[in-house]
């Protein structure tokens, strides 16, 4: 899986220095123009390891911001990886949900992405992310990277 | 033109290393103590190359958002200006909108002050912005200026 | 006093390269379990620096902005001391409120801990802040300190 | 492309003596039971004439307005195709639109469609219409045909 | 029964030329200072005809609708009598609902004025009509007769 | 005083056979670029003839409506001097009005304009008229005039 | 016609000194059970003075205000006849309406029971009178008798 | 067709005593994790029977409550006779609705299931039922069948 | 005073086992087709064992609810009376209101139906209640009669 | 017990000739910068006289207004005191409440404190009241003591 | 711990025949007077085993939900044991939420006290509970116990 | 500068006895037809007396409530000399806010007015006032001044 695909016209990522700086994320598979809404909208596998229950009510409850959290992050992680670093090169994440009742459901899954030294964190809930409602969460990472490529 | 003027106490721009950090810039001229409203507020010339079509009603509605669109890239230029640097040197985007239904109108004239390589970009909907409800867009930007004062 | 105790498992802050970057702080001790609500959850002897007025009307009504916008800018203080700086050495805000109304007061506290040299700004106000609707402002900081630790 | 298709029991043109009324056109395809949301919605071609910018996050904005300003006349020039008519023969337009702030992009695609002497017109913004909260405008076109089918 | 008594000082149809024109018709017993509010208020027979069930919670439900749709239509009805033709004259409506959800009740009820060829329709949901909350749905329609009381 | 200005790109009127059709007219003077928003806005000696007290409160609650009322329907007894006519031949009335509580204050300077013989009316509520929120009603006027400029 | 009957348990009226404190006044009259809510719960003749129109959509609009303002200011003349005094006794007014767009309406039946010197006056919009929505309008009168009933 | 699948880890009936007890009943098919949304959800020749009209307009409208309603009596239906009874041994309903405005189109719906006896019955608007705003009932039915499965 | 009259076509009560099932209870005389709306609909001589003060506007406020608790408990002592019991044989209630802040006015009803032993209880708010916003309760509630009719 | 304790800067009364004029008061101890919330703030036997039920959910509902209504009047009766008088020369209250609809209580305790002549009253709902949400009732006493304390 | 202590005046549990019915368990310790809020109020060691993170931010928005699903289970099983059964008696429940986007946590907590085979259940979410905004759920259940006290 | 113009027919102030009777004072300059709305709209030299920053957005927000609670202290002030007083001689005020939490700013301001003996006062917020949403606080006061004219 490559990195994230621009939404509009803007980059994925770019390097400055010792920093690789990237766009905001949401779960928009912008290539197929589609927005991820639930489990059916991850990889096979990963559902069950981000909580899914197998019932039917629950996992629509719940399947929105699980799937989103982990098609946001999985997406970070894969543009790291296009900029030669991985998930733990990230030292910052600024986060934007919709209803931060929602907020421990996307806690769970971060704790995969980032099993140790976490990064630092800003956690706001603003009015509208885009490009509709259906989108419940952005990151935005930023990572260090000192030795690129050598 | 020259860069923005503060609206508070704080700083409109300042080096750190090689970055130049931009306070987040809003459509008022602080100076004269005026919020750019809409077409009429521009410099003569400037509307009819950002969309306006000389119609009452729709110049009316989509005069503010273009015309706040305008303003604020092009304060950001001149601060940049200010700092030695220009628009090219942008390199990042935090952009805070009121309503992101007029995110299309914004992101026309955005592609005229980055006609090529664009910055890594955050878009996000906020429920308000300083001073008043008139304010539609916020942006911040950073930029990457290795050679200062020269 | 010490540095910010995150709130969820996340760091305070983390140095890269010359910069130090801080979570998003806001008005909750976490160590005790409790978000601070008004003057009387600030030390003996703030309240009458940053605003009391000795009336119960007027301290009910202002008391939450004023102790939280203090107690915020406290902990950045107590963070950078942490990391072997000072407030003075903060060089760039973000500060999201859930009511720019309150603004001008959150202002007249940041004067008193910036006294000179503001940092750059952005101020927007979003629709909600962790964890719960009593929480007024969340501010992150970045310090530029070159030389840490000698 | 045959006129348009009644949703309920009712007339979508009629003469009555030199003029020819309208059924008010909305952008809904009956035969289908699908109602039109955005340019894949159009036949190829179409979205590139009317505004697509192939960015999807613009286009997912403002995708809707245009696709249905441009389905509705479409469908008011083939309904007059059938009455033996054109698009020049209509004089008098009723818009109902249900955000009077999308009216500069309807207004777009109507110059394409009235090149010339364009129609009376009356534009407001009701509360609904028919038969979902998908539906963002309504067009109800008179025409003027003096000699028909002579 | 005689035709649609004015609600103000307007009349209630007009010819010009071959065309009789009415006013918008509300379910107003004017004359009697009167709102049409349910099947109680039509006379003896007619609430059996559009759908009223004896079941005191189903009629109370969807009452207001019917009784205010036959009561509109038998108005339009009477009005077209008076001035020398018949509902089979009317060629267009332009029907205004409070409520869209309703419009099911009066497409019923409708299809008994109009058992044949249906006339042109325009249906919009506004957010009031004269004189109150109370009234769910005004009609205005538009009759062709070119050869009058000869 | 000339007919409407047109606010966009349509006719402020049209003769098709004998009658004259009226573009929907808002109290906008175009030419100018300003919305009427009260008796100042009018020319002088009118307000007192359409119900000014002189009181500054009871004006600045009533003269909005009372001032737009005039100004619309000055602007169609101009637009059909333009045509030929007067407002005598004007037999049909369309009345939106985004409050319809306003209404009495709209049908007391109606009567001035029509004193004898009046048109057939239709009066709804919508949720918004162009180009602002400042726009409290919409007049579209029909006319007959059978043998114009002989 | 006696005075005000009190709605509760206290009193409509009481001398204290010089002075004649009033309760405040609202359109119900508690003996009957009755709110007025309109032209036809006033006495014959009333309603043409106070700007009944005749039209049952007019009236049905401006009768609740209009006929309030004039029940509720009868009644404080009323109990001020009770007291020995009359309406120019009164030289203040306290006045809640629930919608001041109503207030030029309650103006211009003011003017009619003070004819010369005005009261001195309070207005403010208040969320709810007693005992419902229905309630319009309270006033509470203070008047000035220096020798009673000698 | 079988009895209800559950939605989540629950039975949908049981047996105590003489009673059968069953789950509410939501219109979703868990198995296909599909929400019953209008009448191409139902089975062929089902929508015919219970009002469909062919309109597009009015089906579009009533749909949604007519298929829910039938699909959630067929599953009460096919429960029972998974339980060995069937819907006349039906004694009671606790009938939730999000809309209440819809009763007299479920209770056309639901005479069909119960031509005869009807049972007792409870009916309230809730809030919201599971799993989302596209569930417009949930049906409680509980059955009396003394002789289970002799 | 007989059982309660059906609303729709379901039944009062019914039997099954030992136990009696009745039907949600709301105070409306279907009959009549009438709400209880006040102390004025309830039989003479109950107002005062209820609560009523004899002042309008306290009985106008609390009237409503407590007329529609004594009504319904009524006719549930009714209703259980047809069924061969009584009040004291009710053993569960589940109590629907649209206001639960009327509470403590029901439950001092509810007292005197059961002055000693009470039944099991729930009680919940929800969003509406056949037939109208005026209903303001329903109760549904159960009853075991082992012995019948001997 | 002494007189109330002013919130702000301003007398809990003062006398000008012989009317004794007190400030709003409202149920805030001062003193210990405690809003009254309920029973358990009163002092002990004072919740059974005015309503107490000793049932936890009734008086969760009624305590709040109860306890305010004898807070705020039992400190009017203190300040009179204070002022050489008694509740008996309290000719005049204005009342201010955030929900009308908790009138009855307050009436009932009212009664308690006006067992005979009940004073002049005004009654009035307001949006709010100092200093927060939880004030429910503010009342504004006036006194007639023409001979104070010979 | 014993059973559910009633919070009004009704009975905590009956037996009817076989059956236990339960009155609806909300989170109240109605002998303490306190509403159960968050991991706090469990006994010790309960908060691990029912998702409680040690994570402030996390625990503050799951806390109260997870804690009032445990407290109220918990209540259920300890009335049934006074009941003589268990928790595997219960066959029915009725679970009201006034917030069904918290359904997965009780989901989850509920699948602790009932390991094995599930009760039937109806879900639905209502606008409000007792006795405050503080309670998320009510749970009403029923059990079958054949043989009590032998 | 002279005393307050009354902005409809009524009085700024009258003598009754020995006390002074102002009505409610906003911050209007009828004479001018203009509402004040900040900072600006005062005479020079006051704004910074009553916390005025010079900062555009700091002054932008607390503008509008400081500069009217100045004007309308300063009309008190100009009124009472036109009867011959002054500030010390008023006694009691009522002060209607559309907005409590600005009280704060008010409060600062009236301590510039009253520096000693306070007056008594009544705070509450209401739902609007006169003539527009621009207006934030309504003044009444009341003087005593027992020698007139002397």
């Amino acid at each position: 899986m490559t990195g994230a695909v621009p939404l509009a016209r803007y980059s994925p990522w770019t390097r400055r220095g010792d920093f690789i700086f990237l766009s905001g994320v949401i779960a928009v598979d912008a290539a197929a123009g589609r927005i991820v809404r639930g489990f059916p909208d991850l990889p096979a596998g990963v559902p069950e390891t981000i909580g899914a229950t197998g019932e039917f009510s629950a996992d629509f409850k719940d399947g929105p911001i699980l799937a989103q959290s982990w098609y946001v992050l999985d997406r970070i992680r894969a543009t790291l990886e296009d900029a030669g670093g991985g998930m733990s090169d990230v030292f910052k994440l600024v986060q934007y949900f919709t209803d931060l009742d929602q907020f421990p459901r996307y806690n769970a899954v971060r704790r995969l992405f980032f099993p140790e030294a976490p990064p630092v964190s800003t956690v706001v809930e603003v009015s509208g992310l885009m490009p509709s409602r259906a989108i419940l969460i952005e990151v935005e990472a930023t990572a260090w990277l000192p030795h690129p490529r050598r």
